[in-house]
């Protein structure tokens, strides 16, 4: 993680699409209404703290009353996630997530992917958990290896799923057939709701299948990021990809 | 949770065996050598704190310098466990935890363990995580529904569960065969291993097979949590005890 300091830096970080974690601005001041303006709109967090915490934060610089932390985690585009299926001779198996927020969640996710040779994951922009510090701590050092697609939109990357040949799979738990009796071959896309709402009405409608976990219980609720497990899991049984290290 | 607060009142319910999650005591009082000694082999967490705050907490009453939070979860046998099974005509399916640490991960796998159907969890007395307020939380209300057993002795547990005529497969990283090659049908018992050690020697050699998930990736670690919900998974798909609620 690095962070940029001082008013003009920072405004350019957020116009040329720089991944930014937080934005801390000088408390009270009145300065920043431009900033705030536009940091509103990108949906960046912003934390009000004192200047000479401000100051601290760059050694001790003058940061103008203003520091943003980004991510250094370089996302990649579809293709390449599609490129590293085609060099290993596999038939792309990609993780669609719509608007997962709690980075708990998304680590998880992407250590799970991880171990159980996902090709790559699909986060959207807006409205969803970045890659940040506690993401990639979570996924217990995934993240270095697992390739991550940023997406402005979710609906649009799914159509272009297709365009490759991908079978589109919605977990919900409404959808109409269970997992296990769906067959999951093939080139395959995934996609895991938001942990309150689910999926979105447009990306479900654009989903070739929907399909469920069959639960037993009384809470009737399986987190977010032990539903992707199952269902990558449950690909990964039925295209009989496992290999161990130990066989390699 | 409740609170027990003053010297005596704390010492009894030690010595009878009250799940207490933490214990509060007067910061640089040498007043309670002893209740360190009782403590430390209990493996309690002790607290150190301002008096005028340990007062705070039992509404102003004197707390002789010590309080205790006791939680109010009701633990069962691993017989109340068994017969739940035959009262649902099932063929018993419990998951042994072998020292679980990580409150989130007994929660979570609390969590996904009621989702599936699973019977009861068995968990061991010291050196492994209780129900705590924390794991309630994560099981977002499973602790509600889930019967749970404490016991002293997991491998005795094991052998119990033998003797009710149950298969024991421990879940290992180097197990000899992969899961979803394993028959897995009729009365199971799960292992699931501490986070960083995995199994305990005594408790794998009392199993009857150990299993492994085959991993693909590079870092090559599941979650503790992710493995149990996977295992899960898996045997109430071979089982086929899947009934959806709406079925039902």
């Amino acid at each position: 993680m690095a962070l940029i300091y001082g008013r003009n830096p920072v405004i350019e970080a957020i116009n040329s699409g720089t991944t930014i974690n937080k934005i801390y601005i000088q408390k009270s001041s009145k300065e920043f209404s431009d900033i705030y303006r536009l940091v509103k709109e990108k949906k960046i967090v912003i934390v009000e703290t004192e200047k000479s915490k401000l100051d601290k934060m760059c050694n001790n610089r003058n940061s103008q009353g203003i520091v943003a932390s980004i991510t250094d985690f370089k996302y990649c585009d579809i293709e390449d996630i599609i490129e590293l299926a085609k060099s290993r001779n596999e038939a792309p198996f990609i993780l669609i997530l719509d608007k997962i927020e709690d980075p708990h969640n998304l680590g998880a996710i992407i250590r799970t992917a991880e171990c159980l040779g996902v090709h790559g994951v699909i986060i959207q922009k807006r409205n969803a958990c970045q890659i940040t510090d506690t993401v990639e701590k979570v996924a217990a050092g995934a993240c270095s290896y697992m390739k991550v697609a940023r997406v402005a939109n979710i609906t649009e990357s799914i159509k272009k799923l297709k365009d490759y040949g991908l079978w589109i799979y919605g977990l919900d738990m409404q959808g109409s057939s269970k997992i296990y009796e769906t067959k999951l071959e093939g080139a395959i896309g995934i996609v895991v709701g938001n942990e309150g709402t689910g999926i979105s009405r447009l990306v479900k409608e654009n989903c070739d299948f929907m399909i469920n976990i069959p639960m037993t219980g009384k809470i009737n609720s399986l987190n977010a990021s032990v539903s992707a497990a199952i269902s990558i899991y449950e690909i990964v049984r039925q295209k009989n990809l496992f290999k161990t290290k130990n066989e390699v």
